[in-house]
C-alpha cells in the first residue's frame, strides 16, 4: 500500500515512509483478521470452507486496499473505531464469492483485539526501523570515540570551563545513551491482544461449544494467532495498558539520547566555538553563507515533543475503567503513531548527524590550550592536596571509560538482540 | 486544493477538512509572500514590473498546487522549514514569464516571517471553525438549560448522591465552560511575523535606502502587509511566542468544557443511571445490541490529549534563543496543527452530542425519589439549626443560576464577537 | 504564621516565603470561615451572637496557629480535603465561649467553596508578587534596551551567524516577553468560591427561608462574601475551572518569558563567547576558579517544569464530573501551590539575573566585526538588487523597534494595572 | 532526622513520612561524602588520619542535623545545588577535632557526583517501601481474585452492558496491572554517580599519581563506594540519565496501575451501581449521609498528575548538554521527589482501598440478571452461527484467565524480587 502523506509540519517526516501510516495500519489490521480466521478454521472452530477466502492469492488482503482507507476513516467515527466497518466492509466483498469467510470472519473478536494487535504490529516495524538506525549509530559512535580517545577539548559544567576533557570521552557519553536506549527497545515484549467482547473469550468457549475440551480450544486459538503473527501468546490486557506504556517509555528514551548529543553539537558547532559541525549545513531564504545544523535543530525539536506524547500513554492507561474504557483507549492511537513516526524520523536524523560529522580537533585544542588555567584550577588544588607537582596530564581515566563504553558497544554489535520477528511476520 | 488526508488513527479527524492541512498550510504561505511582494511594489522598493505575477488569474497561487506539497515536504529537510523550498520552486515557476516577479519574490523575508504568518492564517481559519461550533453549542445550551430548569435530578459530589439538583443547572454549569471557551478564543489577537532575517527589517531598509526615509516605508510594508492579510501589525516576535501559546491555551480550554461535559453524558448514560443518551449510539463489532456513547468518549479522547500539546508549545516558547529558536521552532507547528485539528474535530463531535441528546427526565426523578432521605440530609440539618420544618423543595437558588448563564449566553448569541476577519481574507 | 519549609529539592525555594505554604492556606480558609459567618450574621440569617468569635481580637484567625497544620494534614486524608478537619477544630475551640459562633461556622457552605476560595486568595498574593518582580524587570530591561541601542552585536539564528543585531533590540525582545506574561497577570479574575454542596445554594435558601425574599438574600450573601475577600463575586464554578486553569496558563507565560531570556544568557555567557555574565557567578564544589551562570540555570530549570503543571491543570479541569469531582479537583492543589512557587522563585531569579547582567560590549563587537563577511552577506544581495553600493550600517529600524518596545514598557510603569487588591486584603 | 512536613495541599503526604524529605536527602549525601572520604583513606589516597570523622559515633552524620536543612538550603542557591554548601559546613565542623577529614572531604567529587548517589538511595529507599505496598496488595488481590472467581456481574465496554463477567476477572484485572508495576521497579538499576568534575575521575588519578597504577586506584575507589552504599558500580552518567528516565517511568507505572483500578471503584460504587464500596467512607462538611470513595479519589488524583511528572524527567534528560548540564539536571530532583512521594502516598492508599473493599455480590448479580437479555446478546449470534442452542453460561475462559494470574500472584509472592537491599544500606 502507499505511504504515509507528505507532511509539511513536520520535516523529515517521509523518512518514516509508511510506517504507522492509515495504510499500514489497515494491512495491519487485515492480518489480524485474517490469522484469526486461519486459527479458526485449524481448531476446527469454523468450517474449512470459511479458509477459501484466506487461501486466494494475498487472502484477505486482496479485498481491500488503499482506496479504502478514506471511506474506512470516515466510517470510524460512527462506531469510535475502524474496526467496525473494516469488518462489515471485509464482508460485504467476501460474501460473494466465500460466503462462508464473510460468514465467519471476525467471530470471537472484538474491535479492541483487532486495533490493538495491528497496532502492535505496526509499532514493531517502527521499533525494528529504529533499532537499525541505533545499531548504525553504535558503529559509527564507538568509532568516533576509538578515534577522538587522545582529542583534548575543554570540558565544559554549566555552560563554562571545567576541566580537559576529550572528544572522544564525549561520544563515549552519546554512545552510552543510545546503547542504553537500544537496551529499552529490545527488552520490550509484543503481546498479541485477544480477549473478545470482555476480555472473557465467552464467544470462542461458545462457537467450540460441541468441540472437546473448549477450553483448550481458547488456548489453543489464542496461542496460534500469536504464532502466525509472530506475537507473543498473553491474556487480554484490554484495560492494562503496559504493553503500551513500556513502548511509549523506551521510544522517549531514543529521542532522549539524541536530543542531549544534538544540544552538543548544537552548541559546539556555534561558529564562536566552532569543535563541532554537521557535515551539511542547512541553507537559508535568505542569507546566502548560512550553513545551519538543521539535523540537529530537528532531532531537538523531536526531543523536545516525545516526553509529552509518553505522558498521555500513561494518562490513557490510567484512565482505563471498565472492561474497555471510554476514551481512554481511543487516545492511545494517534499518540503512539506520532511518537513512533517522530522517532523514526529523529533516527535518521541522528544516523546522518553522526555519520557527516566533522571534528575539528584543532579548535578543541585551541579552546583547551587557551584555557588550560582554569581547566587545570581543580588539578592544583589536588596536587596541593598530594604534596606534589602536578602532573603532564589531568585527562584522569578519560581513555578507560570510552574503552569500557566501546567495549560495551562491541558488545552490542557482536551479539545483537534480535529484531522483533521481522521476516517471519512479512 | 484537496481535503487533508484520511486518518485511520484520530477517528471524525476529517470533521477538520482541509483546516491546518499541509495544502492549506502551502496555500496561506503563498498568500502571505503574495501580500509582501504586492506591498513591496505599493511601496515603489520593487518595480511595478514585479507585480506581474500576482497580477495574473489567482496570482501566485496559480504557480503552485497539491502536487507540490510532496515534493516541498520532502525538500523541506534540507533546510529546516518548507519555505526555503517553496521560494526557490515560485521563482523558477515565475521566471519565464515574469522575470522581475521571480526576482522580487521573498526580498526582505526571512522564512520564519512566511511560515509563522501562514500557521496563524490557517489556525485563526480553525479557530473560526471552532467558534462557529460554540454558538451553535451556546444556543443548544442555553435552550437545554431553560427547558431543564425544573428538572430535578439527583445532585452529586465525589460520585455521591449529595443534595436535589437540576439538570438545568447542569446544563447551565456545561454552558458556562462553553462561554469561558469562547471568550478565550475571542480575545486572541492574530499578528503578522514580519522581521527579515534576525527581525531588524535591515533587508527593507537596504532595498528602500533610495527612497525618502526608508524607515518610515518598512513599517508602512509592515502595516500594508498586515492589512492585506487581514491581520495585526506587530513587531517582530520570532523569540517572543506569546501569540502561539496563547491560542494553544485558548483551544485547550474548548476541549476542557467538552471533556468535562463529555465525562457526565458518559456517566450518566451508564444503563444503570441511564439519565442521559446520546442521539445515535455507537455500534460494536461483535455485540448486536449496542449502543455506545461514542461521541463522548471520542470528545474525552481529544480532553486527555490536548493538554500535553499545550504544554509543549510552551516548551517551545521558553525554549527560544538567539534571534531564531533551533528547534523550539520546529516543535511548535505539527504540534499546533495536531491541537487545532482535534479541537475542530472536538467541537463539532461536542456539537452534534449536545444537538442529539436525550434527556430522561423520569429517570432523574426516579433517581432522586428514590434517594430523597439522603439528598435531604444536609437540609434537615439546615432547618434544625434555622428551627423550622424543612421547605417543600431544597433547590436553593438552581433557577436563579440558571437565568443568569442563559442571560449570559443570550449577550453573547445577540453580541457575537466578530469571528477574526474571514470575510476579508479570502 | 511561619514560613514555608526549607526545602533542598529546589534552591531557592525560600524566595517565595510563606507563599502558597500550608500554613497561608490554612490561614485563607480561616479568613473564607470568617467572612461568610460575618456574612450570614449581617444578612440576619445567623443571630448576633454567632458573631462573637468574629468580634474577638484576630477573630477566627486566633483559633488555630501554625501547630495546627500537622493534625489537620493528617487528618485531610480521611474526607480527601483538609476543611472537613478545619471545620471540626475551629467548632471544638469556639465552643466553650462562644456557642453560636461555633453552631454558626460554615453552615451553608461545602469543603470546596472554602478551600477553591482559599487557593485563590493565596494563589492572588502570589501572582502580586510575581507582579512587583515583572514590574522591576520592566524597568531594568527598558533601561538596557535604551542604554545599548547602539551596541553592535552578531545576530544569530538557529545558532549561525545570521545579520548584525544590537544588544538593545535583543534586551527589547526580552522585555516584550515580559510584558506579555504581566499582561495576562493583570487580566486574570479572582472569584469568590459559593456554592454550598452541590453549587445550588439550597442550605442558604433553607436557613433564610423565614426572611423575606429568601433567594434575595443568597445573592447578598454572594456578594457580601466577595466584598469582604476583595474577590469578584461570582457564580459556583465547582466544575467549570476557568479560574484555574487561567492562572496557571498566566503564570506557565511568565517561564516562559524567562526561559528564553535565560536561555540568551546562557548562551552567551559561554567563555568562547562571553558578551554576557551574570553578577555573580556561582561556585563549584571542586573547581576553585567557577563562576556559573546560576541564575539563569536555575530559571531554565523552573521553565522546563511548568508547562507540565499548567498541563496538570487542564486535565484536572477536562476531568470534572458531576456536581463535584472525583479526583480532578484534588490533584489542582499541590499542582497550583507548585507552579506557583516556583514562578515566584523564578520571578525573584530573574530580577536579580537582569539587575546584575553585565554586557560586555566589547566582545560583542569583536565577534560582530570578525564575523563582518558573513553578518553582511544579505545586504550585499539586496543591495545588488537594489542596483546599489551597500549602506554604511546594516541594521534596519532596530531602533525604532527598541523605542517602540520602551514605549510599551514606560506605559506600563507609568499607568500600572493596579495589583490585585492586596491592600484590602490584608 | 525529622519526618517530611505537613502539606494541606497533598492530603495523605504524611504516608511517605520521610521518604525523599529534605533531611533524608541531607542524611543521604552525608552518607555519600562518607563512603567516599572511607574509600580514599581505603585505597591509600587520603592518609589514615582523614577517617577519624568518620570513625567517630555516628561519622559525618553526627556533624549535621535537621537544623541544618534550613541554612544549607537557603545556601543553596549560590551555587545552584545544595552539596557546595554542605562540604563546606562539614569542613567547618570537622576542622577543630579532625583537621585531616576536613581537609580530605569531598576530595575528588563534584556536586553531582554527591547529589546524584543521595538522589537515587533516597529513592530506593522510596521503591522499596512502594514494592512493600504491591507485595501486600498482590496477596490482597491474589485473594479477591480467587474468591470471586464465580461472582457474576455484567462487563461493561465504553460505559455499556457487554457480556457477563466475574468480579474474580476484574480483580485479576486489576492484579495484573499491579504485577506489571512490581516487575518493572524490580528490574530498576541503582548505580552510584562518581565521576569527578566533568566524568573524567582526573582528580582521583591525580591524588593517587604515586601510588602504583593510579588508574587502577580509581576503579577500586568506585568500586568500594559502590559496595559502601549498595549501589551499582557504574561509570559516570552525569549527562546520560537514563537511571533517573527509568525510576520516573516505573513509578508512573504504578500509579497507571492504581488509577485504573480507583477508576473501577469509583463506578462501581456510584449509588446507582453500588457493586463495590470503600471500607470506610469519607465524610462531607456539610452533608451528615456522605460516605465517599475518598481512597479511591486521592489514588486517582496521583494519576492525574505522576505522568506529567515523568514527562519532565525525560525532558531533563533529552536537555541535557556538555559535560554537566544547565538547568536539565536542576529540573530532575523536586520532580522526582514529587513523582516518588506521590507514589509512595499512592500505593498506600491503594493498598488501603483493596483491604478494605466491599464487594456486593448480591448487586452484581442483580444488574447482571436485569441485563441478561443485553449480555447474552453476542451468544445468541455465536450460538446461531456455530448452529446450537446458546450453552447455559457464558463466561469463557474467566476461570481459567483468573488461575493464570493468580498463579502469577503466587509466583511472586513466593519468589519475591529482592527488595533493593534495603538492610545492607541502614
Amino acid at each position: 500500500m502507499s505511504d504515509h502523506l507528505p507532511d509539511l509540519f513536520w520535516p523529515g517526516d517521509e523518512r518514516a515512509g509508511g510506517l504507522m501510516g492509515s495504510p499500514a495500519l489497515l494491512e495491519a489490521m487485515v492480518r489480524v483478521e485474517g490469522a484469526w480466521l486461519a486459527a479458526l478454521v485449524a481448531a476446527g472452530v469454523a468450517p474449512p470452507a470459511a479458509a477459501a477466502g484466506l487461501d486466494r492469492p494475498h487472502g484477505l488482503g486482496a479485498l481491500v486496499g488503499p482506496d479504502d482507507v478514506a471511506p474506512l476513516a470516515s466510517g470510524a467515527e460512527a462506531g469510535g473505531n475502524p474496526v467496525i466497518g473494516l469488518v462489515a466492509l471485509l464482508r460485504e466483498r467476501a460474501e460473494a464469492r466465500d460466503a462462508d469467510t464473510a460468514r465467519w470472519l471476525h467471530r470471537g473478536l472484538t474491535s479492541q483485539d483487532v486495533l490493538d494487535t495491528a497496532l502492535l504490529l505496526c509499532t514493531r516495524d517502527a521499533v525494528a526501523e529504529v533499532r537499525g538506525q541505533l545499531t548504525a549509530q553504535v558503529a559509527r559512535l564507538a568509532e568516533l570515540a576509538d578515534e577522538h580517545t587522545g582529542t583534548v577539548m575543554a570540558g565544559r559544567t554549566l555552560t563554562q570551563h571545567a576541566v580537559p576533557f576529550t572528544f572522544g570521552l564525549k561520544a563515549a557519553g552519546w554512545l552510552s545513551g543510545v546503547l542504553d536506549a537500544d537496551e529499552a527497545l529490545a527488552a520490550l515484549r509484543w503481546p498479541v491482544q485477544l480477549g473478545g467482547a470482555a476480555g472473557t473469550r465467552a464467544a470462542w468457549v461458545e462457537l467450540a461449544a460441541d468441540l472437546p475440551e473448549p477450553e483448550g480450544v481458547a488456548a489453543a486459538l489464542a496461542a496460534d494467532v500469536a504464532a502466525r503473527l509472530g506475537l507473543a501468546a498473553a491474556d487480554p490486557w484490554h484495560t492494562t495498558r503496559t504493553p503500551i506504556t513500556r513502548v511509549g517509555d523506551a521510544l522517549v528514551g531514543c529521542t532522549d539520547a539524541w536530543g542531549r548529543l544534538a544540544n552538543d553539537v548544537l552548541t559546539l558547532s556555534r561558529p564562536e566555538l566552532g569543535e563541532l559541525s554537521e557535515g551539511t549545513g542547512g541553507g537559508s531564504s535568505t542569507m546566502p553563507h548560512k550553513a545551519n545544523p538543521v539535523l540537529s535543530t530537528l532531532v531537538r525539536r523531536a526531543a523536545l515533543t516525545t516526553p509529552q506524547l509518553g505522558a498521555t500513554l500513561h494518562l490513557a492507561a490510567a484512565e482505563s475503567v471498565d472492561e474497555r474504557a471510554d476514551g481512554g483507549w481511543h487516545a492511545e492511537w494517534a499518540t503512539l503513531r506520532d511518537l513512533a513516526r517522530r522517532t523514526v524520523v529523529a533516527a535518521a536524523h541522528a544516523t546522518d548527524l553522526l555519520a557527516g560529522l566533522r571534528v575539528h580537533a584543532d579548535r578543541m585544542r585551541a579552546h583547551h590550550d587557551a584555557a588550560a588555567a582554569d581547566l587545570h584550577a581543580e588539578q592544583r588544588t589536588m596536587a596541593g592536596l598530594a604534596g606534589r607537582t602536578p602532573s603532564a596530564h589531568y585527562l584522569g581515566v578519560s581513555s578507560r571509560l570510552v574503552g569500557a563504553t566501546v567495549a560495551r558497544a562491541r558488545q552490542h554489535l557482536d551479539h545483537p538482540t534480535p529484531l522483533p520477528h521481522l521476516e517471519e511476520n512479512r
